[in-house]
């Protein structure tokens, strides 16, 4: 019965969806392991096995599944009104939700416009910054400085900001507006000391700005750890020496919070608390819902607003909207995920725990194949390096992983295979218990794939 | 007590939300209607008012409010299994809704992307028109043609496809690689037959092609009837004749039916049913789950797959996609309405009482002030104009119009003001009763509105 349930859904898979990332050479052919239900931070595949959703989803299942609360929130605001136009009518649910994020976000960041997801809220804030330098009277202040390894999304302009050069071939990332700046990722310090590296960084920046002109950069956009890009955590410091030379050059700072928001570095938001900075616009995704039902959004703030509103502003129409802006049900799911998280107090179990998690991670230190691990509130990952001296993996270190990938899928958790990584990022909702589960899987696996890639010690790795 | 939610609302979304088509003048200031639950083809404010949903919320609530099953199967599994990331792996709805789509889109379009709405999926549309002539080493082949009055979305791309000029001021919409083509708005045919009017058309397109180089050119972006940009419906034979140029020069023919599609033209899909054009790649979102939950989506045909997959594919990857493809949640929604509009015939009684909406909406024609009627399904419009030989109304006309819509507000009936047009795209659910009550409250409101300016009679106003 499972296996007919499964041999179905994956036989329409295969013939009738385009996937994210699909290799094309392999459409009608390849397969995904089929999901049929999921509790806490397991999800069920149509085979029977039960998995430890190691990624969250995509980072985003922060209260994990299964959760009645935002279930009945979500019924409840589809039977009572599930849609309204957002550009004549008010509803509830948007307005308590805006409010909400509002006294969530830093500073004076309480001025909302709400999207679909994290590609549609970063394409907004972008198409935000250039509305208010037209508005500001500064046409020529466009330009929006970026990052490689950085991910902002996959709408043609968010693809075009993302720095992941992986995702570029076969399409034309036009970058003429964009001009991206060296990862901040600390393993690219060489023999530098990580403050000389970040003195680089921050010089890097102010050089560019020199030479494309501060009165062409419109907006610095970085997410506060790089996610997809690999989970690069800058070296400490770094976004408020960045966000101090963008308020030299009136740059707008937009931090990419679609990742970090909403509890995973264990604070509401990532910006200030955990890197020290106050943006000026913060995207989020994901976490606002736990993943539950779509939806994205950016907090602006009061002084940015001012500067393009009232008098000033007379004739200008921000004209930048989507269907499903302040969608009722979408915002219901919110305001009832952002209610349970604070009643049983997610976010501070994720700050409480993240120690555990970053000590529990760097536990597989010793064994061979691992190069490195690093994690901030509960996102984390475990390097794989055949040999841990090089600063990125090649092939055969991204092979290596995906078949400690494979190895753990077997064993019973899902890792996010992410080049040379294997990402955790749980629930916050888990406890030091499945951690130690995380973990023991994660030494099984490396340790047998290690085994048969003939790593036998540390040692005799680096050698 | 419904006062007093009402200002709450009302005061958090002045404080808190940036509107799409936010006048910036009247940030803080300007106050929307609000609305509370949901009934069949009807709205509450929390005025206590009961209001017709004339639009269909934003042309998409398709079965109109308070559809249980649509909100049990939502519920149902955004319990079971509300998130799976579609990098990874595969659930039942989005197979069992690409598989049920691929039997409601015309000819071999049997494989489908899915989105978070409309505007991202015309955004990947494009980028897959993009991605498809770089696998088949054309990268010079990427322009995209489209109209002046389309609409097709508020990313920075998809914006940049939207030829309703009014939405350009303070953004910079980025034309390089986009040829607009003339609207083809029947009553610009000035003194032409709609024949000779649909020849020039065809002509501008083969000029166009001719002076930029069919080698250039990607796709050919239109909505079957330009819907945000005025209710055009184009002059008959117009989709047929395009397509025959597209096939000629291998340009991709994108059909855009965000909101024609899911029955609103009286046919799951309007191009070839309504239209006699087959795409190669259809858009759809909206009415998909009667605007329930966010999605979108779009179906590329058989064919057109084929010349970028197999063997010829091999190392090309489709790296576009976003957290909410493929949604559980919103794939569920979208089975339950669909299942919810079979069973009941929805779409065939969209198609029977066609003739029905169109003759009433055109009975209006006798007052002095309407210009035009004209309807397709169930989407139609009157246009207001003080003299009704212009083609298009001017700032007067569109104010004239606003009044109109402000009273029929008054009595009981949601109308979109649309510049000069009324437009009534309601729920398909609608009755022939109901259809009566909203031609009875815009002949009182034009009537009363015309009188006040001074319109006594068609001659009069003629005169």
């Amino acid at each position: 019965m499972a296996d007919t349930r499964q041999d179905d859904v994956a036989t329409a898979m295969r013939e009738h969806v385009l996937l994210p990332a699909q290799e094309m050479a392999r459409l009608g052919t390849a397969t995904q392991p089929v999901l049929t239900h999921a509790e806490g931070i397991y999800v069920h595949a149509a085979d029977g096995r039960r998995l430890i959703d190691g990624p969250a989803g995509m980072w985003c299942a922060q209260v994990g599944y299964g959760r009645k609360e935002i279930v009945d929130a979500i019924a409840h605001q589809a039977m009572a009104l599930p849609y309204a136009s957002p550009w004549y009518m008010a509803t509830s649910p948007a307005a308590r939700l805006a409010e909400k994020i509002a006294t969530l976000t830093p500073g004076d960041l309480n001025r909302v416009f709400f999207t679909t997801g994290g590609s549609t809220a970063v394409d907004s804030a972008l198409r935000f910054s250039e509305f208010y330098n037209n508005v500001l009277g500064r046409p020529e202040k466009k330009r929006i400085i970026v990052r490689f390894d950085g991910y902002h999304g996959s709408t043609a302009l968010t693809a075009a900001c993302t720095g992941r050069t992986g995702n570029w071939p076969n399409f034309d990332i036009r970058q003429d507006r964009i001009s991206f700046l060296s990862s901040p990722n600390p393993r690219h310090a060489g023999n530098r000391t990580q403050e000389a590296f970040l003195d680089d960084l921050v010089k890097e920046f102010e050089d560019r700005i020199a030479d494309l002109g501060p009165e062409t950069i419109a907006a610095f956009l970085a997410e506060p750890i790089l996610a997809s890009g690999g989970v690069i955590i800058p070296p400490k410091g770094y976004h408020a020496r960045f966000k101090e030379v963008c308020e030299r050059h009136d740059i707008l700072y937009i931090s990419d919070e679609v990742v970090t928001g909403f509890g995973r570095c264990g604070e509401w938001f990532a910006s200030e608390k955990v890197f020290g900075v106050v943006p000026d616009i913060i995207t989020f995704a994901k976490g606002v819902t736990s993943g539950y039902v779509p939806l994205g959004g950016l907090a602006i703030s009061d002084k940015v607003m001012a500067r393009i509103s009232g008098e000033n502003a007379k004739g200008s129409w921000f004209t930048n909207g989507y269907t499903y802006t302040n969608h009722p049900v979408s915002c219901a799911a919110a305001l009832a995920n952002i209610e349970l998280m604070e009643r049983e107090g997610v976010v501070e179990h994720a700050r409480e725990i993240s120690g555990y998690f970053a000590d529990a991670l760097a536990s597989l230190l010793d064994l061979p194949g691992v190069a490195d691990t690093r994690a901030v509130g509960l996102v984390g990952c475990v390097q794989c390096l055949l040999d841990p001296t090089r600063a990125d993996g090649n092939d055969d270190d991204k092979a290596f992983t995906r078949k400690i990938d494979e190895r753990c899928f077997e064993l019973g958790l899902i890792v996010r295979p992410l080049g040379d990584l294997c990402v955790i990022s749980p629930p916050l909702i888990i406890t030091r218990a499945q951690i130690d589960d995380i973990v023991a899987i994660l030494r099984q696996a490396i340790s047998e794939v290690g085994a048969a890639h003939g790593l036998t010690s540390k040692e005799a790795a680096v050698g």
